[in-house]
């Protein structure tokens, strides 16, 4: 796939800065029913991380061990797993990095597509650099999106970057699984590639991260009964730890998801020594906002980009520009991007229609799914019961344990896990809810629509959990607030 | 577990005529609160048909296949079954049909327990006649509940009697699994058993039904999908057949889930002849209304007993008596018996209060979901296109393939699945969900949430769904509505 438009084209009513997941339903989303002309500017794959280097890859690599532990837990099943062909099959689920169907999708759908690396260069301008040398010039009619995204952050640890460690793009597309590996981070993507890395046979993995607990960002149970099972599987925690040296006699970058030559010694900050194959560093990411252009708008680099409710840039004159996706800072999530997408390309739609009824983010922003994709599963929406304290809502929380139910009992044997409801008193509506245990990806969302639909109570009783699925920790969890208040009232 | 109660009491609040799921649950509803004495009136076991002989074997057969075919379609996995470890877990999941922990249950939460098989005999009266011969006259100061439930329903086929054929409980039950085996009927029981049969090993199952496609109840394509699954796992259909005669040269009766006796011949109406080790009966059930003293207050026996939304029985002036469960007919579904058993013993609670607001069950039958755990599963909520349109909804319906979404894309190879809303156009809510494919059974809850809350679509919009996972179906439904409804306005 090469030129895939005019070469002489300049003008587009929309320009996206950017074409991964969320840029692509910008474009989709402004034209597809005004007929607005958009291109993407990508100098890397259209798709993006999402497609090529962190959700697909990641759950490709999670899903078989994720089968195999089902299979481990229960009597009767016997079940096996063959890395070499996890990491093919891996490999067809990014078609092997080639981003040809994407670009089709893209002409097909009516959208152009600009390889290059693009910047802004004043008022509804970007300046494309192409792999050939030559500048190009862009310009915008209505808008200009940038979905520029995120970053690895690598700490500032003596010896860690002449290292040469993996960052989350060399986990996910890893050519071999070393045997020895130390993961930096507590988060979401350090306790999934902890996860796959464990299932996929890495036999000595370590996990160091500053905080007391894993997942320090969800309800503080589900980084507890995470790390027991990574501890179960074999991963050894280091909680409250930072890295003091690191050192690697013969650093090669053999290349992305290769190991970068030999043996490599990490010293954590008590002295302890791990030594490992491989490093790889999750602590957290930094928005691409450095040489995007912004100094030529009178924005500063460097930073997030704050938005308003229809994904507007704030803190700048510029009304057509616009930021979606990790690069907003608002939720480092594949599905958030896109719903800000979605948003923003009906708000440009809507703009240029003249209507001044602008579609908002913030009723989506309240629901906030996200599944952690460990085993148990960590799956939340809404607020944690702390954000919800620090929001002044009056908070009333209610738990039960997910493996008290007929539909986790005949899951698998020694079911693990727990539920949790954040309600909103004054109201009487969940405002937040987590879940953790295997099998519970699908059950978030019936959280969301109750936070987002803002459904009182009184009627959640009425939706009733079919038997046995583990949806039946709402029955349980309604429950056990109403005699909690019962009895709380004293009667 | 012997005598459970005061053998000489003689009187309580409410007497919950059948000790199953749902009449446990109505008498914990009804003293839970409010200090009413109950008592479960059982000749089985407590628990009843769901515990020990349909919701949780069943379940319990069919996860172990359930997860082996998830293997069978994940490259890099492989796995194996073992028939006898999974049937030896079966029964510890049915507790070795042993009722201790529920009885224990019972009196734990206050809740007598009067063994024998219990009959109406005039007003607020129960006479329970006992093991030992001795009967037992109980009255209800406030409620008497009938939980009796309902049985399999034998058609009347010429020789099918005489050679002793299986019925449901003989299928969860079973202690061997027989080698060839013709399952009659196309419904939920005949469905799920041939599914777990064929995946136990069976080699040669056939399923013979009246309609021309199964599951007659959900949205066409649900039994078409299941069907084409069913046939590659090596099941023999026969759709649009009764059966004409069954032979079996020396039928014995072994006990239940045995098989009893010999070699049986089955044929079909069409002259079309099958041979085969048993045969599971599985057309329907049967209310459980002949002999439980209907007469004696002025009601025919046999029928189902119609019920209004506080569960009280219709077409007596009984105001005293209830019905909940599958003897009610409503839906024949474990949780919407409990949701029944809930609201019926809220309202006995309620009136024994001197409360004129009473809980009604109108809302949680308008959710009604249901999951059928074929492979691929079967799940739904609300209501069909087709009971809409006869309901006289102004019905809107979209479809969408479950397999084009990244979220079943890396479940498993070769996913296969289908979804659908149907839409009160009027409204603009959501008045029935179906989803078929593998992993959908915790996506249900969310279509019900949607129904029960009666959340307009303009919310559900908002209503985002975490990537990867296969709750990204209700995003394209929603665009595919969106589409559709832009297209039919002309713009």
């Amino acid at each position: 796939m090469t030129a895939t438009v005019d070469p002489d084209r300049s003008s587009w009513d929309v320009i996206v800065l950017g074409g991964a997941a969320a840029g692509e339903n910008a474009a989709q989303y402004a034209s597809q029913f005004s007929g607005l002309s958009s291109v993407l500017v990508e100098d890397s794959l259209l798709g993006g991380e999402c497609s090529y280097w962190a959700c697909m890859p990641s759950k490709a690599l999670l899903r078989p061990v994720e089968v195999v532990d089902a299979a481990a837990h229960l009597p009767g099943v016997s079940a096996r797993l063959e890395a070499a062909e996890v990491l093919a099959r891996r490999d067809r689920v990014i078609n092997q990095l080639d981003d040809g169907s994407q670009v089709s999708w893209a002409l097909s759908t009516g959208i152009d597509v600009v390889r290059g690396y693009g910047r802004l260069a004043g008022e509804r301008t970007v300046v494309v650099s192409r792999p050939d040398g030559a500048d190009r010039t862009l310009t915008a009619r209505h808008a200009v999106v940038v979905d520029t995204g995120s970053r690895p952050a690598v700490p500032d640890v003596p010896g860690l970057r002449a290292a040469l460690p993996w960052a989350s793009r060399d986990v996910t597309t890893m050519r071999e699984v070393p045997r020895r590996v130390v993961v930096l981070g507590g988060g979401v993507v350090a306790c999934e590639a902890a996860t796959w890395l464990a299932g996929l046979g890495a036999s000595e993995v370590s996990l160091v991260y500053r905080g007391d607990r894993l997942l320090a960002r969800q309800e503080p149970f589900a980084g507890t009964l995470v790390g027991q099972a990574l501890q179960d599987s074999g991963v050894q925690l280091y909680p409250g730890h930072n890295l003091s040296l690191v050192k690697r006699a013969e650093p090669r970058d053999t290349g992305h998801g290769h190991i970068h030559g030999g043996e490599v010694s990490v010293t954590l900050d008590d002295g302890t020594t791990v030594v490992a194959d491989e490093v790889v560093v999750a602590t957290g990411r930094l928005p691409n906002t450095e040489d995007i252009g912004l100094d030529t708008i009178g924005l500063r680099p460097g930073g997030y980009l704050a938005v308003d409710e229809h994904q507007c840039v704030r803190g700048t004159d510029a009304d057509w520009l616009y930021a979606i996706g990790d690069v907003c800072g608002r939720a480092l999530l594949t599905h958030m991007g896109k719903y800000q997408a979605r948003i923003a390309g009906e708000v440009i739609a809507a703009r240029a229609e003249g209507s001044t009824e602008l579609p908002s983010a913030a009723a989506g922003h309240i629901g906030l799914p996200q599944v952690v994709f460990t085993d148990p599963e960590v799956g939340s929406a809404g607020l944690t019961e702390r954000q919800a304290r620090d929001a002044g809502i009056d908070v009333e929380v209610v738990e039960y344990d997910l493996a008290a139910l007929a539909g986790t009992y005949v899951m698998r044997s020694d079911y693990r896990g727990q539920a949790k409801l954040v309600v909103d008193r004054t109201d009487d509506v969940v405002v937040g809810a987590t879940f953790v245990g295997a099998g519970i990806a699908e059950l978030v969302h019936s959280a969301t629509t109750a936070i987002v639909g803002r459904i009182p109570l009184s009627t959640l009783w009425h939706v009733v959990p079919s038997y046995p699925t583990a949806s039946e920790i709402w029955l349980r969890l309604l429950e056990t607030l109403r005699v909690k208040r019962r009895t709380d009232d004293g009667s």
